[in-house]
């Protein structure tokens, strides 16, 4: 290529670059500015852009663009976005109003027997005192929804109040006659796309699921009960929701095309103006600071309006303060396995049996065949080395020592002439994967060796497998457990309130998903679908809480947001089904902390009646945000026009406690003091009592040590001091505060965790 | 190996061809012989057993073992099976009462929307009127049944009377328990297995299915409902037999071990015994004349009990006198296509939609996906070759001129990397097949016109292709159809009489299966099972008519066999969905003859009410058997003990009629007449008027054209003479007579045959 020809291609290039900054930025104004003279905030940010434009700019440079308005927003937060140039935005900053402005991130995406395991039925408990959630919308922004679902029928569905027609705006793929009873609304927000990738094809312009994530959540949230379901022959029965006969509506703000907080935010602002419940909001953000999270401000909005916001912990876990999103005000859910194993039943000739993992989803015929052990051959490390293994035959794969990534293992199966695989592995990634494409089950090193030296010694080994089993209860491991990629805390965002909230089922949780896409693989080459799948992650234990949410505000609809997540943390459960501390899937099965799973597994049925509570209101959050040391501009872009700062206090009257010290001072001591206030929610008077779990190294003192309510509502304080020295600078030092109730039922129990600051990159 | 060593070997031969001389021989027995001392058949079969022993032997021979009693028969033939030597086998037949003996043969296997297609309806017509089979009993002589299948759970059925107690004798691992109201009864026959392989050691010493063949036969005729049942998504729906409130009796005679005549009569002779309403037997035989094929005899002692004998046509087909069993008194059961399609409907990106045939046993997400044709490429003869096609697209596989057979195609295709394929076939073998181990879909050459125009013509092609689609109707091919692979006419045992009898669904019907055993594979070497699975032929067809004979049954219980089976086939269609004569799959689509189907299509509902029978007693099969010019031996070894056959006479009256010419004479002429008797079943006075439909190069007179009757049960008779002039010596001349009844329903026809003289072999 000659010289000459390059400069057009520069031209073009520094034209481009040009034209690459301008960017969309997400704007706050404080509305108590607006002139009267405007009717609305539509017209006011759209005059405010205008004025901008005739600053400060060059009238020589005709090809330059207007600003121009993406968003407004005005339920959950006060402003807009826009596409603008650096002038522009400095022009901006002078306007009246202008609060602060800050560049469009990038959004990315974070699964029915848990309702058993949380012991919902339909006797006695919630669910019959809730109505299953009836009458209550959730809220899910997400990737919008799959409407033919089985799971969002309407059967059993009471008709909607008029004040809930019309939000079903749901783009051309989708008619908006295929909202219902169930699935009331369904919006789609993508200008923030458009504007980061100009020219871009939205192939799905709708509020349709083109992923199948936020079908997923959304059924799992407050699906209808589908029967017939399963995964492949797994985890078979009839599918439903936490909240059975909640509404929903559906908010489509992640794009296959890309997916920014402009649109995320749009779409929760819609979702408070439409006036939903509860938000359930199953997506991960950057890590930024709480003025610098849309929906860190979109939900200070939304409760604000009594709307409880439910938000996954995140993925990134196992590591320490792995946690990104450390809002106060909302609920940060982690994630806990499932008292479910997907198994395949292995039984060798000899007549022993052993339950191995397996989600083959197919009904494999491996029945009899000739069973084939031996050092080399039991690598399975190559295509050509199993060609040495007898056709039709069960090879026993030994990945004890992990010589083979599973990726490769099911490649070189697949290519082979073996019909099955015993694969001996201690990899536990297996155990939350729905990728399983060659006949086989895993099995524990400890089993492998029956299995070897059957293998070894017999004339003419044989075994037999049988899939498609499912087994509940607490064998082989128990449940629920901490999954090893929860996000864990403290929350990056803000480290001062202990987070996560709470755990709830999110390990290969079935649920409905788009029909079309790949759920799983048979061999190398073929691909399945299927209406129901298997998922695993904080996206699937957020909608379990938003829908437990649900169907709190159902049976108590005077409820605040902060007395639903006190009720659901303080009867939480930190013990597993076999009555041990739940255990950590991330650290090698040793006992969780509240920083993995917050106050435990969440037990709805205790939820309902939780005998006291600890509220918060709007103005509670405020002092906590004022005391954040955030510039006015900074607290105003959270707490939005008015407010005052008077009472600033980091002590927010929360269900939980969290001290964190200074590594950086050597053996350091460590005093804090907080105060709490309980109302007491349960039938009358009543006396309550301390006990103390104390963390290592600490001193927990509370007063006073016995509270006596004479009735209902009424409202009793008492303060907790942490007294730590520390001796390991990196131990989490985690016990409890429980408040138990004399000659009665309720206990009200807070985690207490001591450990680290941690500083942001 | 040195020359000494091989001495004990030779040795050892010699034995085992010395042993390898006794062998089983069935040994009919005139049982009016039996002296009055003897207390029972056995007793007397015992006897003469061991009288033989004494009788020329050499008493220097201690090794000679005794000739031994296999099983003794008394309830559809008398007579014993036993292992004899030659000696023995010559001194027998100088014992009273000997009539015939020959050896044991080896008998060896043939192979539900069908309900739908043959108009059975809960609102009118045959089940209602039956009661859907109610206490009628069905036996099924096959491979033995899961008792553990749904299809035999005895949901709805009303209690056994107690003389059907104590006939589940079903042997270790088949619990007598297992027996209920449906099932009520299981036994299993393997002496004669046990003494043509010494030795032996049988895997499932009891009635237990280890192939499924008995059980789908058993679910066919009589299954109770199971709902949601398919075959890996295709044929969805409610599986239930065509008798779902008959009764089932399993008689275990064929065996993974191997299969002999001796085993199957005495399945049928236990059967008999235990007083069976109908036999259903899907078995084939060697071509043999009726005097020694078992099945014959036993079913000629069957129809002397009252017992409807429904036997399948073999799979020998489609050539001219394939059918082996041409048992008279039987009905012999032709296979033919059902009204369902299994598709796969393919999108190609321009919009155009094609439905291709696949039965790929999982849901494939093969959606917008590359496609690709290619003159080389798409000869798809080599996995190297598909090695160059894009990976993760679709492929068009050009097989028209059936370059590749399906079975090497396969696996090509399983392993490449490619998602799919589109494969251009006229290779109808692959409609009847259940085998579809990869992603695709079978169109024919007219179709792919389209496919080839779009793929070389279009920038980006792309298709998707949609599995698990089942087709109800018309389309794509008119149904019934004849199977190409079901037996034609004439019967080579009797070709005096027209066989087949009828035709009955018998192509990928749907039933209950051994649930451990491979029904479909995926790639190369995953292979799958499946509760319910699709099987093709003879031996799917013989169990519809068994379960249709036990509604005419219990609707009509004074019906007597020949009756039942006149009102089927004077009643069945000729013409298929789209009301033209029915075709043949093995001719091209070429119109099906009466060799081929028999007198058409069964239906059940006009079967009920057929206006005219033709009925024969049991004195005219003697009397047939009779004409047949065998010797007194063989005559007597299908009739037993007492006959007279002093009124022999082939024109047997029979609900068709079929003139043999002999192609060794040239030119022939030939004139034959026969005589019907036909009985008012009808209500009250009719009359019935003529209508023929003459075979090519014939003329058919019938005396009287018109028929009146003045009430029911009234018989009247007519005469019809077949002259026939030949001028193609291999034609199959082919019409019909009907009687139709003036102002009337009723329709009464009879298929007319005119073909050449078989000899056999």
């Amino acid at each position: 290529m000659g010289l000459i020809k390059v400069f057009p291609f520069l031209l073009c290039s520094w034209f481009l670059l040009a034209s690459a900054e301008r960017s969309t930025y997400i704007v706050h104004m404080d509305k108590s500015f607006m002139p009267k003279a405007f009717s609305s905030h539509h017209h006011w940010y759209s005059s405010t852009l205008q004025s901008i434009k005739s600053v400060g700019l060059t009238s020589l440079d005709a090809h330059n663009p207007s600003p121009k308005l993406v968003y407004t927003y005005d339920h959950a937060f006060h402003g807009f976005s826009a596409v603008l140039s650096t002038d522009e935005l400095e022009a901006l900053k002078k306007s009246t109003g202008f609060l602060s402005a800050y560049p469009d991130g990038v959004v990315t995406p974070d699964t029915t027997h848990t309702y058993k395991f949380l012991s919902l039925n339909t006797a006695t408990g919630i669910w019959p005192a809730s109505e299953y959630g009836k009458n209550v919308i959730i809220g899910v922004v997400d990737t919008g929804i799959w409407p033919e679902s089985p799971s969002f029928k309407d059967d059993g569905m009471t008709e909607i109040p008029s004040r809930w027609k019309g939000i079903c705006q749901a783009g051309e793929e989708f008619n908006s006659s295929l909202c219902n009873k169930k699935l009331i609304g369904a919006r789609y927000f993508n200008q923030g796309v458009r504007e980061a990738n100009p020219g871009v094809t939205i192939t799905l312009n709708s509020a349709r699921d083109d992923s199948g994530h936020g079908t997923h959540v959304a059924s799992t949230a407050a699906g209808n009960y589908v029967d017939g379901v399963s995964f492949f022959g797994y985890a078979p029965g009839t599918a439903r929701g936490v909240a059975p006969r909640a509404r929903l509506a559906a908010y489509k703000v992640l794009w296959s095309e890309g997916s920014y907080e402009s649109d995320a935010l749009a779409g929760i602002d819609q979702a408070v103006g439409d006036g939903v419940d509860i938000l359930s909001i199953s997506l991960s953000y950057r890590n930024t600071d709480l003025y610098d999270n849309p929906i860190a401000i979109a939900a200070f909005g939304a409760t604000e309006k009594g709307i409880l916001v439910s938000v996954s912990a995140g993925n990134r876990g196992p590591n320490f303060a792995t946690l990104l999103e450390g809002i106060p005000w909302a609920v940060i859910v982690a994630s806990g396995t499932v008292d479910r194993w997907f198994a395949g039943t292995l039984t060798l000739g000899n007549g022993l049996s052993i339950t191995g993992w397996s989600l083959f989803p197919a009904r494999a015929t491996v029945r009899n065949l000739t069973l084939t052990y031996n050092k080399t051959l039991s690598a399975c490390n190559s295509t050509e080395l199993l060609s040495e293994a007898p056709d039709g035959g069960i090879i026993v794969c030994n990945q004890s020592d992990e010589t083979t990534d599973f990726f490769f293992l099911w490649r070189y199966l697949s290519g082979s002439n073996v019909r099955a695989a015993i694969i001996i592995s201690e990899d536990t990634g297996i155990l939350r994967s729905a990728t399983f494409p060659y006949p086989g089950v895993v099995i524990t090193p400890k089993d492998a060796k029956d299995v070897i030296n059957y293998a070894s010694n017999s004339a003419d080994p044989q075994a037999s497998i049988e899939f498609q089993q499912t087994i509940l209860g607490t064998e082989p491991r128990p449940a629920p457990a901490v999954s090893g990629s929860s996000s864990r805390g403290p929350g990056r965002s803000y480290p001062g309130i202990l987070k996560p909230d709470i755990m709830a089922p999110g390990v290969l949780i079935l649920a409905a998903y788009n029909p079309y896409n790949n759920v799983a693989r048979i061999g190398n080459n073929i691909f399945l679908s299927s209406d129901y799948t298997l998922l695993s992650g904080t996206s699937m234990a957020c909608p379990h809480i938003s829908g437990i949410a649900a169907l709190l505000k159902a049976a108590h609809p005077d409820w605040s947001p902060a007395a639903i997540r006190s009720a659901m943390m303080t009867t939480a459960n930190p013990l597993d089904n076999t009555q041990k501390p739940i255990k950590d899937m991330g650290s090698d099965y040793e006992v969780a902390t509240p920083l993995d799973m917050g106050a435990g597994q969440v037990d709805p049925n205790r939820a309902l009646d939780p005998g006291l509570i600890y509220d918060a209101t709007l103005l509670d959050y405020v002092n906590l945000v004022c005391a954040m040391n955030f510039t006015r501009e900074q607290t105003q872009s959270i707490i939005r026009s008015s407010y005052n700062c008077s009472n600033s206090s980091s002590d927010l009257n929360y269900p939980s406690f969290i001290a964190l010290y200074d590594v950086q001072e050597k053996r350091t001591t460590l005093t804090q003091k907080f105060r709490r206030t309980l109302t007491n929610v349960g039938n009358g008077a009543t006396t309550y009592k301390l006990k103390v779990k104390q963390p290592k190294e600490s001193t927990i003192t509370v007063f006073p040590e016995t509270m006596v309510f004479q009735k209902k509502y009424e409202k009793q304080s008492y303060s907790l001091t942490i007294r730590y020295r520390s001796y390991s600078q990196t131990a989490i030092n985690h016990g409890s505060l429980t408040w138990v109730e004399e000659n009665g039922k309720h206990t009200v129990r807070s985690p207490i965790v001591v450990t680290q600051r941690v500083y942001n990159d």
